[in-house]
């Protein structure tokens, strides 16, 4: 592939994945916190209820100088001490001492960013959903053909197309419900304002996080996660197990396109500049390069598991920097799989 | 450190966990599992249970010959060939015909492989418990004491030495979960047959089947799994999070040793060969070292998952070449992490 | 760092060496490979004379629509082959046969990425220098100063500022002169062919590529490289060798700023949502991440080395997913040591 | 493959490379370092001659306690500071006070790991140059018959068996080229002492280097590079650019046999346990296992760079966890890919 441009985006990319992950999707759920804590407060009576009201809005008239945030990431490693800078500035005396109270950065972005991965994993178990009724119906119209197996690069014995197909199948449903059981747990508040342990609000913090977590709607598990990035890279490995269970696929039919028609024949295959006569299986390789891209990066967040102390930017920019990369890697996958699928003319020979 | 011998070993490896991947446990799985077949083969109606009862007492007396299976390694990529040779050569006419019937190598090394992770997994259970209660022990000693939080290598704020602890132990507890609700579906009998459809039984296969799954006593997932890896590298994500979450109490508490003793004395840090007044914190280092190390080999675990076909040699060794590796990186940072536990003489200040 | 989008292709990313990946540029050099080859082909009497004059002009005038080029990636891999249909329709009978004649996709892709290889190492060449200069500087200011030496994460013994200093500039000079040595042998021309082996021309193959390297302006190494990915991998190493030198700038100066004044003094740390009185090494934790980043992707890019047969789609994708950002935080990494040691306001204490 | 004990050793291992990496070996190295540095100090007029001849025929009868090293590599996290305990007890006063003088630990692990890798690369040279000449017979034999070019998955054009011959030749005779081009710059005496700067010796720092360079037989750069890994790094990726080189070779050779008898026949493939009439390319997949190998452990290499301040017992621990592991790859994968071509009993057809 030509590199590195709007091509690769394509390649590689998810629109639809990536705009969760858009600045001005971030800077939206950072306010709709900061309004939420705020209204969190008053329920928790940390702050006179009227002054809340007001301060909450006034908030949600707030326009972001974005361009002065992006100026901001480049000096404070993250967008959001200017972002708060200037909703202060827009509150104003006397209650901008509400805006932001007892919270820092982190708890904005992590929240942000598990929201994020929310609208990702809809989208994602709707695909996965999608992928598993494509092989379904693709048991149902070539189940029953006879496809030779190999085993070890080699022919070995005859069995039918639904064999495969199943071996295809079974690691997406198993997925699925990983996904289901692991959202739970990683789509969570973050709120543990400067080092974690609530200790602006004293005996109040469970009160005001259950507050927040309510306005929120996110579950609050009890404390704050700050440094314990754990279900993060354990996300990472199901979205790596996920482009590897899409790479098998695509692994398994270029090999079927390379022994000919009797395993597989696919419409719509790559052309080829120098020779007309060729129908590359192009969808069935990006599944491939998707798998092992994917494999690269996971290491990347379990290195990001070395989080030193209270909050390190180090290892915290790393997350960031791999994780909606392969957000889109299994999206993209997903889409290609569904698309590589439908294109298949015939799968194995009638018995 | 030195390069490569035993002490190499001795710093990465764990003798109890390296022992249940030896080959001649190996070796016993695998005559356990030809057993096991065997009279699973009676139980389903497959073969006469006279014959069985004598096949299976035969085999009871096989004693390898390991060299020659150590050369036929070498020749076929596994041990399985040679070893079924063998034990038919024992077993003789007319009952040889009984031993392996229906069943193919990977049976053999994914069940013992599973069997293996079985006995890891008790270790690894018992010492991250082990793990836990000695963080509560500390923090039960320290757990008041005023210490520096410490965010983006800047002092931040001061908080207790029991909000860091808690920190330290959450993602365990939260792996210890974890492991117990992978291993059911981790440690499960492999049986398929040559392409993994137990073509061999007809529609005897799920019966053949429940029955060799009583009598090796591994659940039946109901279908083969030979080429569907997603648990193993879950399970390598798993090991990879736990010696993460170590390696971050290990940089923690080398951060906190290079900060003095208002942060943390510890007791029998590493010598120096030209600095005698230097006590070295040799384990917290250690922890970040495995934490870096597996968060290294778990990539390969991921690209294993692109397994071609019904059978392929190539993914199915990368995975174990890396995992037994994992497996003793993590059994090593556990013992480690309690020792570094134990040492500790202080922590914080007295508030 | 917030997850995802234009602020973390502004941490990570470098317009300058973005610009050199991006689709518009990609498709000059495609045409300029055109009209190279055709004059080529007149060139070593391939074609004639006045015939390639009149295709090479045609071609010169040549407007691509891009809309269809990006479309025909999502088809067919990549985007040649739709451009080399538009350019032959441009071109017109009886000129057309004579455009992309005896090339293939790869030769135009893999020569426009060495090209836009080659526009990156002349600016990273610049900045290495610069950052060289950087430091000498830093050491004219501060080198006499004396600096406590950190050794296992314990203080040593003291040494001076300029030790510390000489320890981060050496791997820089190393690179350069790699970088140098690198430069020739993978910065050439790709032309081979449907296969590679340059069979449309027969015993004139030689002369084609002679001809095409002198009007293209990259050195022809005798043959095609089209599977042979070698100095590929081997840059990628090298690129993440120099964020590692640049990391291990990063963590060193993170730890100084830990450990206090008489270490490090920065100007414009990164301030904090929560602490005012926080000044962040922000510049430094950069540093360590990227880093650690390249060090992740390398990984994919020795991947990449198993290119099975004439042209793997598979492995082929993978590099360009990869390698233009690493190439970028290669070129963000320089800029931000640059500007990190400019910030250094006193290192060391006046012995 | 059976899990992890001596018959993945078997696979992946190479016991001529193992070798140079055992504890005896290290051992004798860092007496070899020890006496080579009294000598120089007598050299550097920095010790009485007759006391250091003395102390050096003493340092020759000396025999390590290794049961005590090995738990001094538990407690010290490296075997040295044990060791050199050993051997000034051994030499007693009052020449003991020369033992070890001015150096630290690093410096002999450090110098002993580059004599290990001078023993590899010898090797790994040799090895080298033999596969070239194997490939060179291969052409001899088949390089004039036909073959089937693969394109993306698909028969592109026929060329010769020798045109990919010389694909699979080329990287090989190159990588011989850099590995010789960096030996000088890797197999080179550490020496700096306690923080790198031969501070003990004064302005006689680099008279004492040089001797010791001399008396030792490794090139002296002039300068301590104890916390700069880059030549490490690059050695490693080159190791793994081998492996991929040879991975390249055997995923060709598998797909071949998946084609067929017009592409490949070899002798003596892997048989399988429950279809006999099968011949396994296990040595293809082999390399493709080891080539997946190394870019997996590649990465942690290249983590290493970040070492933090004067020496980093994390970063350090780390290269020799992974180091040794990849050397026996390459030295296992040139060996089978050696054998694996003299098998090769036909390839291609007579045009």
């Amino acid at each position: 592939m030509a590199g590195g441009g709007d091509w690769m985006t394509q390649f590689a990319g998810d629109a639809g994945i990536a705009s969760a992950f858009g600045d001005a999707a971030m800077l939206q759920r950072y306010l709709r916190y900061e309004i939420a804590l705020a209204l969190a407060l008053g329920d928790a009576g940390q702050a006179d209820a009227e002054t809340v009201r007001q301060v909450a809005t006034a908030m949600q008239g707030f326009a972001p100088d974005l361009a002065a945030i992006t100026a901001g990431v480049q000096a404070d490693g993250l967008p959001v001490p200017d972002f708060v800078r200037q909703l202060k500035a827009h509150v104003g005396a006397p209650g901008k001492g509400i805006v932001h109270h007892g919270a820092t950065s982190q708890d904005l972005v992590d929240t942000a960013a598990m929201q994020a991965l929310g609208q990702v994993n809809d989208l994602i178990a709707g695909r996965i959903a999608e992928l598993i009724a494509a092989l379904s119906a693709l048991n149902d119209r070539f189940g029953q053909h006879r496809l030779m197996a190999i085993t070890r690069m080699q022919p070995a014995l005859a069995f039918t197309a639904g064999d495969r197909i199943e071996a295809w199948s079974r690691p997406l449903a198993a997925l699925r419900e990983r996904l289901a059981d692991l959202r739970p747990r990683l789509e969570v508040l973050q709120f543990g304002g400067p080092v974690g342990n609530l200790a602006e609000f004293g005996a109040a913090g469970p009160a005001v996080a259950a507050a927040l977590s309510r306005r929120i709607g996110l579950p609050w598990p009890g404390h704050s996660w700050h440094n314990q990035r754990g279900p993060i890279a354990e996300y990472a490995g199901l979205l790596s197990e996920l482009t590897g269970a899409l790479g098998k696929i695509g692994q398994d039919v270029a090999l079927m396109a390379l022994r000919g028609e009797d395993d597989i024949r696919i419409s719509g295959g790559g052309g080829s500049s120098a020779m007309p006569h060729k129908q590359n299986p192009v969808a069935a390789e990006r599944l491939v390069t998707l798998a092992r891209f994917n494999a690269t990066l996971v290491s990347g967040l379990h290195q990001s598991l070395v989080h030193e102390a209270e909050r390190s930017g180090a290892a915290w920019s790393l997350e960031w920097l791999l994780l909606p990369r392969m957000c889109e890697a299994a999206g993209a996958g997903l889409s290609t799989a569904i698309s590589l699928l439908g294109a298949v003319q015939h799968m194995g020979t009638r018995s």
